[in-house]
C-alpha cells in the first residue's frame, strides 16, 4: 500500500479527509450509542444545521450526493411528475439514471453554456399542466455552485424560486459545493437557501473535507413527514450514524466549512489567474467556485495528466477541468503552472 | 457531546469501530487518490477478499447491508422473478421493502422457528415455472448467521445450493454476520460460501467492527458484468472508496474478522450460560453466533433496559434479544447477570 | 379459423362476450367521439356506476383486472407501504409480481383454507408502526368472491373494514367476481362495498361477459386526485374509451351483471350438487360463487380434460377447479357429470 | 346516448372501428377458447404477422401504444441504460413518463424541426460508454410515421440502424402509424422494418381502424426469451386474447391495413392541398402520412374547433394539427375547407 499520493486537480473527492474531521470521528469512537440516528451526536449535528440554516428546517443524513439528490427529489414527487434541470446537472449526467429509476420521474434538461438555467428556460417546460398524457412538472433543480464552477447570484435564485412557487413547483438545490458558492457570494448558508426560497437542499460534505455523508435539508417541513421511510427504503440509512454526525459537527461548528471552501476557491482563482496569463490557455468559464475550465493545446494534455492527474471535459474542443480542494497548496499551483509552461515550450 | 457511553446488548451496530480499523482509516488519509475504487487501497482490499474467498470471485464495496443485499439480488434477477427467504430474513422484515422496490421482485417468505429454511420448504415455493401469471422463482436467500443467532451447518447449506442449482435457482447469502457463523463452525470463509455453492454473498463489516461499508461478493462471475452500473444507479458507489477499502484490509489482513467475531460469540455463550442457570430465564434459540434470545419475566424488562439497553423481540411472549459485539467485556456480562438476578429478587 | 369451440370449465374468461354487450359495442361504433374518456358514452357509463355504487364514488376504466388492482393500490400507497392479503389472492399469485413492481410495496400474505382472511390474521401483520426499518402496513386487500369460490359475509367485511379504519388502513376489494358475490349474498353492489366500508374496488367486467375492461371505483374521493396520471403512466388509459364504456353501460343498465352472475352461480351449484352425489368426488370448498373445487381420482383427470378443459388446482392432492360462466348450459353440466360417471366406471 | 357524432380532425383515435374489423370480432364471439393467447385466433393472427414481417419474427399483442412502446423497450434494456429519441417522440411527451417509470431508463431527447432524428444527432449522445456514472446508451427509438406527419426514408432508417448496430445499440420503431408510412413510401411492411435493420417494432392497430390492441414485433428473437413475463407483469396481457387477434387478422389478411392507411393519407393530402391554396394558411410540415400541421390565423381557430374539433399544436405560433382517419370523407374535407374560407372572410 502506498503511503503517500501526489495531490492533483482531478476532483475534490480525490482529496482525503480534513484532519479536524478525522479527529472528530476518532473522538466519537467511544462506547456504545443507539444506532440509526437516535444518538446525541446526531442531535448535536442537527443543532448545528439549525444554527446555520434556521430553526424550522429538518435535516437527514445520507451516504452520498446521489442519495441526497435522489431521495430529496423523491420526497417531493410522485412518479408521474417531471423535474426540470440543466443539461449539465449532476442528476442528469452523473448519477447513471438513478433519479429516473428511483423516483420514476422524467427529467427535462435545459442546454446552457454556463450550467445555470433561467426562468425563461424553465417556462418553456412548464406546459401540459393537467393534461394526463404529459408528465407533470413538479420540481426545478439547480446546482449551486454549478458543475461548471459558476455560481447563481442571489437574485437569480430568487427569480427562479419566485417563478416556481407561483406555479406550485418546488425548488431543489444540489449543494454538493454549496460552501464554495456561499464563500464566493460572501454570504452565509441560510441567505442563499432558506431565505432565497429553496425548498429542498442537498448539502455536501464529502467534497469539502468529509469522508462520507451528505445531508438532505428540508425548508418545507411538510415534505418530511415520511422521509425516514424513504431514506431507509432508499438504502441510505446508516447504522453507526454518529460517524456521519461527528463529521458534520466538525464541519459546521467552527465554520470549517467556510475555511475549507474559501481555501479551495482561492486556489482555483490563483490557478486561473496564472494560467490565464499564458496565451495558449483559454479559460472557458468564469471561475467562481473551486473549478477551472480551460481549453489547452491537445499536445500537452497527456504529459500534464501523467504528472498531475485531471480530466478532459470536452475532448472535441480540448477543454479540461481542474478542481482544487481544501488541501491544495500554493506550491501545487506553482508547480503545475511551471509544468504547463514547460510543456508548452516542448510543444510550441 | 458525551464522551463516553455505556456498552449494552442492543445491537452489534451500537458498538463503535475497532481501534485497528480506525487506525487503518487514519493511515489511508494521505494525499490524493483516484475516487470511486480505482485506487491502490481498493486493489489491496480486493486481494484480501481473494485470499479468503478464492481467486475467481469478484467483489464490490457498498455502503450498508441493505445496499449489499438489494444490489446483489438485483444483479441476479429481472423484475418478474421471485426470491425465496425466511419470514425472519433481514431482507423481508428489516429493509422497509427495499428489495421489492428496487428489484421489482416478489419475496416469498417461509415461516421458521429458528430462522433457517429447508429444502422442503423451498420446494413448496418452486412451482408455476414457465407460467407467465406467476412470478418466477430465481433466488433463494439465506442468512448466515441467521437473525435469530442460529447457524446453518455446512450440510444444510450444501443441500440448499444443490437443490437450488438443480432448478436453475441462484443462492444468495446475507452474511452480515458471516464471520460469527464461520467462527462457530470452526471453518474459514471460503468453505461456507464458495465451496458450499453460494453464488452471491453480502459480506458484513459494520457489525464486526467497521464504521461503514459492506461487500458484495460474486462467486459466479457472469453475474457481475454490469454490476458497476447497478451499484452506481443504486446510489451505493462511494467516492472516497479508499476509506471503505482500508477498513476491509484491516479486517481481513491479520484475521481481525475472526478475532472480533470469536470474541463476540464467546461473550454470547458466556451470557447465555450464566443466564440459563437462572430458573426464571428461558433461552429460546440455540446460541451459536453473537445473539441470545430469551423469555424473561415481563416485570423486570423495563428496569433492565434502563440500565443496559436491549430490544424486546416478541412482546407477546416476553422474549428479548441480547446482542454481543467485538467490544463486549466479561465485566459487562457479569454486571448484567448480577443485575438480572437482583431485579428478579425485587420482582419475585 | 374454427367457427365453434366447445364450452368448458377452465375459466370464466374462456367464455366470449355476452350478445347484449357486443350489440352495445356495435351501436357505439358510429362517427367520431373524443378519445380517452371525455365522451358521452363514458359519462353515461359513469352514471350507471353511480346508480349502483352511490353518488359520491369516482370511477375510472382500465384494461384488465391486474391493471385495476395494481393502479387502485398504487393510488393508496407510497412505496414503503405494505399490503396485507390472502396467500391465495390474485394480486399475490396471479399477477407475476406486478403489484410489487409497480407500487414498490411489500405484499404480506396470509395462509387461509378458504381464501378469506380474518381480523385476527390482519392484526398479526399490524406491527412495526412508525419503525422505519419496517414496511408500513397501509392497505388490506380482500377478494370478493374469493379465488376459491367462497364469499365474505357482510359482517366479515364490516369487521375487516372497522378494524382497518381504526388503524388508518385502507381496504381494497378485488371484485373481479363481485357480481357473483352480490348474487350469492342476495344483495346489491353498494351494500357490500360502499356501505360495508370498502375504500377502493376493482370491479370486474371481463369475467362476467365483457370483452375487455375493468373499473377502479373509489369510495374515498381523496384517493383520486391524481389517479388520471397514475392510470396514464400505468399504461391503462384506453384511447377509444367509448368501447369500454358501452360495455359497462350494457352490463349495468338493465342489470345484466346480475343475470349473468346469477346464471353462472346457479350452474356452479348444479355442478357441485350433482358431483357431490358421486362418492369418489369430494367437494373441497363451499360453493358460493361460480367456482367448484373438488378432489377427483387422479386417473380420470386427463381424459376429462381432453373432453372438456379445466385446470388442476393442487396436483399434490388431485384437486381440480371448475369454473362456470354466463354461457354455461344445463346440458354442459349434464354432459360433464355423465362423463365423470362414465370415466369413474372405466377407472374404478 | 347520442347515436351519431360528427367526424372531425382531432385524432385518428377519435374514429371508431372499421366495419370489417368489428365483423371479425363478432365472428370470433363463439363458444369457449383458451385465454391469454393459446388459442387458434392468436395463432392465425401471428401467421399474418409472419406473412408481412418475415418468418423469423416474434410478435406479442398488448393493449395500447404506450404498452407496446414501454414493454418493447423494457425487453431491450436494464434500468441503467438510456434511450435516445426525438424531443417530439410519443415516448417522450405523450406517455406521462411511463418509459422512465417502467424501464428505469433515462430518455435522451433530441430537438428536431420535423420529428426525425439523424445519425449525427444520435452520435452526440453516444459517449460515456463504460463510465459507470453515465446512463449507458442502449436503444435508439424512432417514430414512423413521426408525430409530425413526416416519414423517414428507407435510407434514413438504414443509416440509423447501421450506425446503431455498429455501436451495439438496438433500434426501436414506434410504428403507431407504420401503415401510413409504408403507404407513403409505396413499400411493404417488411422492407421498412426487418429489412431496414429495425430490432423492435410497436405496430399500431388502434389508429388504423381497430378498437384496441397493438403488437410488439421483435426482429431479434433473443430479445423475446422472457417477454411473456414482462407483458404479464406490465399489465398488458389480455385474457380474451382472441378479440385482439381477430382484429389483427382482419387488418392484415386482405390488406385492410393498406386500404385504411392509404385512404387516410389521401385525405390528408387533399386537405393540405386545398388549404395550401389559401394565402392565410401556412402548412408547416411536409404532409406524408395522415397529419396536416399548419399556422392558421388565431382569430378563426375557436369557431373552427366548435364546428369540427381539432387540437392546437403550438399555441405560441398559432399552429394547429389536423389528423385524418380511415373514415374521413371527401365531403368532410370539402366542408371543412369551405368553413375555413368562410371564417377567414368573417375575420379578414
Amino acid at each position: 500500500m502506498p503511503s503517500n499520493f501526489r495531490r492533483g486537480f482531478a476532483s475534490d473527492n480525490n482529496a482525503g479527509v480534513h484532519p479536524d474531521i478525522l479527529a472528530a470521528m476518532t473522538a466519537a469512537n467511544t462506547g456504545h450509542t443507539v444506532a440509526y440516528g437516535d444518538d446525541p451526536y446526531t442531535q448535536s449535528a442537527i443543532a448545528q444545521f439549525k444554527r446555520h440554516f434556521g430553526d424550522h428546517i429538518e435535516v437527514f443524513f445520507v451516504y452520498n450526493g446521489t442519495g441526497a439528490n435522489v431521495l430529496g427529489l423523491n420526497a417531493a414527487t410522485r412518479s408521474y411528475h417531471s423535474i426540470i434541470c440543466a443539461e449539465s446537472a449532476h442528476i442528469h449526467v452523473d448519477e447513471c439514471g438513478a433519479p429516473e429509476r428511483f423516483t420514476g420521474c422524467k427529467l427535462l434538461s435545459i442546454p446552457t453554456s454556463d450550467g445555470k438555467i433561467t426562468v425563461d428556460q424553465i417556462k418553456s417546460h412548464y406546459h401540459g399542466i393537467g393534461f394526463e398524457h404529459h408528465a407533470q412538472p413538479k420540481v426545478v433543480s439547480i446546482t449551486q455552485a454549478t458543475e461548471l464552477g459558476t455560481v447563481y447570484t442571489l437574485d437569480e435564485i430568487r427569480d427562479i424560486t419566485a417563478y416556481a412557487h407561483s406555479k406550485d413547483l418546488l425548488v431543489h438545490m444540489d449543494g454538493a459545493r454549496l460552501a464554495n458558492a456561499a464563500v464566493f457570494l460572501e454570504t452565509d448558508l441560510k441567505t442563499i437557501t432558506a431565505d432565497a426560497g429553496i425548498d429542498i437542499l442537498s448539502f455536501g460534505g464529502t467534497k469539502n473535507g468529509m469522508m462520507f455523508g451528505e445531508a438532505v435539508v428540508f425548508f418545507e417541513p411538510k415534505l418530511t413527514h415520511d422521509f425516514r421511510y424513504i431514506r431507509k427504503q432508499g438504502m441510505q440509512l446508516h447504522s453507526k450514524m454518529r460517524f456521519i454526525a461527528a463529521q458534520f459537527e466538525a464541519l459546521l461548528r467552527d465554520d470549517l466549512w467556510h475555511t475549507n471552501a474559501h481555501h479551495a476557491n482561492h486556489m482555483a482563482q490563483k490557478l486561473a489567474t496564472e494560467l490565464a496569463a499564458i496565451p495558449q490557455i483559454q479559460i472557458t468559464q468564469q471561475v467562481k467556485a473551486n473549478g477551472v475550465f480551460a481549453i489547452v493545446p491537445e499536445a500537452i494534455i497527456p504529459s500534464l495528466q501523467e504528472a498531475v492527474f485531471f480530466y478532459v471535459w470536452d475532448e472535441a474542443r480540448s477543454e479540461v477541468r481542474w478542481m482544487t480542494a481544501f488541501d491544495t497548496t500554493e506550491a501545487d499551483i506553482d508547480n503545475f503552472v511551471a509544468l504547463v509552461r514547460n510543456q508548452l515550450k516542448m510543444h510550441p
